[in-house]
């Protein structure tokens, strides 16, 4: 990109290296961001600078938070005696919209991948472990329904259960909206083998 | 989005206001740069506040440079004599891609729209009228193909020819690789008055 002054070529190449953000959308980004105020500009890099400098895991359940206890754990208002295992902080935000569960959470970080070489010590297992010392009723696993979410679903159990604690996981079945034909197969299967009688 | 301690939502209000990027693109960009290396994210907050404060328009062409002069206005091998017209700089990008334009170019930052109330005097005209008093053989007009482009066309062409400049307009016509069938009836009139003999 010579054809830019080493700037704006610097600036479109680090947008570029972001996820999601091809060649073009770069470009167009760097032009827009040339276009703020010189005072927005200098709030979104702050948010990023801050933001970053402030991060850290949550003491109690290990997500992103900028203050020691993140704000669901600090809510007292909330099941702390029931912990949704979930594998990153995204995950935790897609629960958390449905607005329907008023437990805790858990983020592991990860899940566990024989394949890419994780184990259960490279994500944050020791810390649930730690957790359930305390006053808990029930452990829901919801990590993804793959063959790394099921794989640490099981491991989360075996280590769980024998404390005597519930342990759960999300069920699998058919999307709400999902039309049958359009279904893949294994969801189909699993969808008839966890039925619910009516 | 309560359920993200305040920096990390602010970071994702942030991000989520520039063009071309939701709630859960924001969502992921965001946890990508709480994971960059703090080195990292630096490096992209002040690509982002340096390219602001030191942008300006080009002395010549009026795109986007950090310099007096754009590179490629400072490059004494171009065609100083052949200059291109173009809306923006991203059009200018596209153009320099081909690599096989010699000349230079003048950059309007917009379009004449009536509909919009943007006039004449709200793009860079004047500075291409300047331009002209030294010594320039051709306007090549590289506007867009659409209403706002083709009166700006219209308008540049007003000014230039009596000044006893050429001025060019780019061909519309079928795209490279186009398969007729799915051409707009417009495009498919333009190519056929366009026809060169062979």
């Amino acid at each position: 990109m010579e054809f830019y002054s080493s700037q704006i070529s610097n600036l479109i190449e680090q947008l570029s290296r972001l996820p999601g953000i091809g060649a073009k959308s770069a470009q167009r980004l760097a032009f827009h961001i040339l276009n703020m105020s010189e005072q927005q500009v200098a709030g979104l890099a702050s948010a990023m600078t801050n933001a970053k400098k402030n991060v850290r895991y949550c003491k109690e359940c290990c997500t992103y938070t900028d203050d020691e206890l993140c704000p669901i754990c600090a809510n007292m208002r909330r099941n702390h005696k029931q912990i949704m295992v979930v594998e990153n902080p995204r995950d935790l935000a897609a629960y958390e919209k449905t607005g329907k569960y008023e437990g805790v959470y858990h983020v592991l970080h990860g899940a566990i991948s024989p394949m890419a070489g994780i184990g259960p010590e490279d994500i944050r297992l020791s810390e649930l472990m730690v957790r359930l010392s305390g006053d808990v009723d029930e452990v829901i696993v919801a990590t993804n329904k793959n063959l790394e979410g099921d794989t640490t679903a099981t491991y989360i159990s075996k280590l769980v259960k024998p404390i005597g604690i519930k342990v759960s996981r999300i069920a699998s079945g058919v999307p709400a909206g999902g039309d049958l034909e359009y279904i893949d197969e294994i969801t189909l299967y699993r969808a008839l083998e966890g039925r619910t009688y009516m």
